[in-house]
């Protein structure tokens, strides 16, 4: 077991100065708005990751898309480093400020622009949350899918490609941002598409900015596709005798392409946590946790071809969540799952995994890490996207044990070696950040990666804009 | 109306020079795979857009990754262009050596490399053909939905972020390619992805590559996603007094969510001239052709819902094709379309047009372009993915008879405009190319063209890479 040193630590990663001229210049600017008190600045120089750092020299609280140019023009001249900050619920460290440098919070930014529901689309500002979002478009019959599990901002969603439930059947940030408004590292404000569903018109820098992790502009404005609520859905939950049987419930469920709408795993562990945390009590074992989304007959299809599948596997106690009210109890629980798991173990800090694979290599990406994870003596929690391959340990350490750190750590790097010998990749959905930078490099090779610094460097020549995240210049 | 001047035959293009040392390099490595017979360079120096440009003065044969990385090794050793070569269908000059230079005959490289219907993926060379696609993976029960109108090979498909009937249901080759192998400008390999279906693993190369015409690499390697062929199909052909009602039909079959698979527009015009080259008898009005995938009783779902919608704008005439060869038939006359337009005026060539607007301006983008086309009184036809917003007029011009041209030009020039303004783009699947550079100004801005130009410069520094498509450096 040996695992790498966090990168942030490295010896060759130093905070670069903040010039007290630069500071003088946003306070002239923005007044209180560019705050310098240590509780605000901790406040934004961490995130839910297990990492720490130094926090930001000074908070700025943008409220326009002309205040951030402003911010950007000001740290273009003073070569120094900015952190878009949304609400803080990263889980690979993009928010701290290992570089030090200023954090833009891009929170008061929080207006639903346009609602075009004839269309199908709406426009944002990036400090909007997904939760938010839903409740804005709710009276048009529509809704927007991308669900993390936390009530994220739009813009920390765009920045880190989320996804989440029902990424299965709707796709992730990568499909359903139709365009942006960014600001550039000289303070440029730029448009990187159309409200057009589909287009053939020049380099895909909506695609390009999405996923970028805030290393190539700051994300100002967004339009997202938005779907009809579907006539029917029904939830329900199935137990298995093992882990083994619910993954192979849900290989077959994709390969005969039903179209569900989410099937999530939930080890045993992650159900004791969330039944204590929610107050259910829902059987701890392993299940799945489903939706199916369509006409009634449609959903009435779907689901008795899936109990099908699930009892050939052993599944048992297919229990129906018919209310909208049961439903979000359940799919609340789910989104819980992870704070559940925190308050598990008081003080634990989580060191969170994000492999995705092709789903015929699922069962045997998972079970191996699974008996690694039993062996190790670390408490962990297991969830999962698991129609997309995609899931999460949660190993839950003891910050004060850099023993359980280092542990947690290897477990983390077998998986991602297993994971990418299955033809997989090292993050689904979290981002590479400060966490995953070397097991980037295993993945894509240095070419890959060099490629990506080629850009960085050719669009942020004095790499000011969330610097030391995804790679190293 | 004042159309702006072909772009290739602006003054500051000029062919590069292709130094004697350079043909006698790639001679040697190359034998009689690097030709330089009239016929051979004729053939790969143009396209069916309506330009024309002193043939490539080279084309070479690759036959794998190894020989497209030394031709570009050689080319960048020499700073001459390349510029890669499926099978000559782009519509908007993208394969013409306006800057000079070698093609690169990507079809030897044609073979089918991993199907994995364990996982709905496979992997080819750039050089296979979509129908050869669906033709290696039918015994699988699995299919590939991205289907312009042209036979295209995947690597062409990649690069104009082309699209087709079923996009509206399956997306376009944006969402539907999960990794590339890309040869660099320097000659470099690289591989932009996993076969996850998912991937939050730095920045986005793959749909960076997708869409960029060849300008910042050459495609060598495409992994793309396939579906389960749908338990029920269904096709339909419905007559509409105008096109209007046509319209409006496909904006509420949009609006309400219905999973359509397609649902085509084909304008009077174009019915007259399939049914004259497919010998066909399909009513001469305004019709939309439409497809449904699911279960028998999904199926069934949707088409009554669609016919019920059909009924309320004025269409009649629900005629079915249920078998797999009536289906073939109708959806081969669409897609020879085109074809079937050329054939109808002697010696023509077509300007099409490629605008996409948001779904609810459909009607409005249309029906004011119809008015000015039929004013002209150049002959054209109109087909459309309306279930995108997306259709192409067909303008089909004498090429000895420049006033035509310009008089269609100009008719492109204010439909374009008109979309714009509608929140819409100027391509909606053939790319930029020659074609349209200008438009792309237009719609996104010069900061985001700066910033497409900037990554150019940095991936491509002697602009080697298919030069002076999408835009000037």
């Amino acid at each position: 077991m040996n695992a790498p040193p966090p990168v942030h630590l490295r010896p060759e990663i130093q905070p670069r100065k903040t010039p007290a001229a630069l500071m003088e210049a946003l306070k002239a600017r923005f007044a209180e708005r560019c705050s310098t008190a240590l509780v605000v600045r901790e406040q934004h120089g961490r995130d839910e990751s297990s990492f720490a750092s130094p926090p930001p020299a000074a908070v700025v609280f943008a409220e326009s898309t002309a205040d951030v140019a402003d911010i950007l023009k000001l740290a273009s001249q003073y070569n120094v480093p900015v952190i878009p900050f949304g609400v803080g619920t990263s889980l690979e460290g993009h928010l701290l400020a290992v570089q030090g440098g200023i954090s833009i919070d891009m929170g008061r930014m929080n207006r639903v622009l346009a609602i075009h529901a004839e269309d199908l689309t709406v426009t944002v500002q990036p400090g909007v949350t997904r939760k938010q979002l839903n409740e804005a478009v709710k009276s048009t019959g529509l809704f927007f899918p991308i669900d993390p599990g936390a009530d994220a901002t739009l813009g920390g969603m765009c920045a880190t490609r989320a996804s989440g439930t029902n990424a299965v059947r709707y796709g992730t940030m990568r499909e359903n941002v139709l365009a942006l408004e960014v600001v550039t590292a000289s303070g440029e404000v730029i448009r990187t598409g159309t409200r057009a569903k589909k287009s053939s018109a020049g380099y895909d820098l909506t695609r390009l900015m999405v996923g970028s992790e805030g290393t190539l502009g700051v994300i100002t404005e967004v339009t997202v596709k938005l779907y009809p609520l579907p006539e029917a859905v029904a939830a329900a939950v199935c137990s298995f005798p093992s882990i083994e049987a619910a993954v192979r419930t849900t290989i077959d469920i994709i390969q005969l392409g039903v179209p569900i709408a989410r099937v999530e795993l939930i080890d045993a562990n992650s159900v004791r946590m969330v039944n204590a945390h929610s107050k259910l009590s829902l059987r701890e074992e392993p299940m799945l946790l489903m939706e199916f989304h369509g006409s009634p007959t449609g959903v009435k299809e779907q689901s008795e071809l899936v109990q099908e599948l699930a009892n050939g596997h052993g599944g048992h106690a297919f229990e129906w969540a018919n209310t909208p009210e049961e439903r979000t109890r359940l799919w609340t629980a789910r989104h819980n799952a992870y704070f559940a798991a925190v308050q598990s173990r008081p003080g634990c800090r989580v060191i969170s995994t994000d492999t995705c694979v092709p789903i015929s290599r699922l069962a045997d990406c998972l079970l191996d890490s699974i008996t690694e994870a039993d062996a190790s003596g670390i408490p962990y929690f297991l969830v999962g996207h698991v129609g997309d391959g995609n899931f999460h340990f949660g190993y839950l350490i003891d910050p004060t044990k850099p023993e359980e750190r280092e542990v947690a750590e290897a477990l983390n790097h077998q998986l991602v070696s297993r994971a990418l010998r299955l033809e997989g990749t090292c993050s689904g959905e979290h981002g590479v950040g400060l966490h995953k930078m070397d097991f980037l490099v295993t993945e894509t090779g240095d070419g890959a990666v060099n490629m990506m610094r080629t850009i960085k460097r050719a669009l942020d020549p004095k790499n000011i804009m969330n610097p030391g995240k995804i790679f190293l210049l």
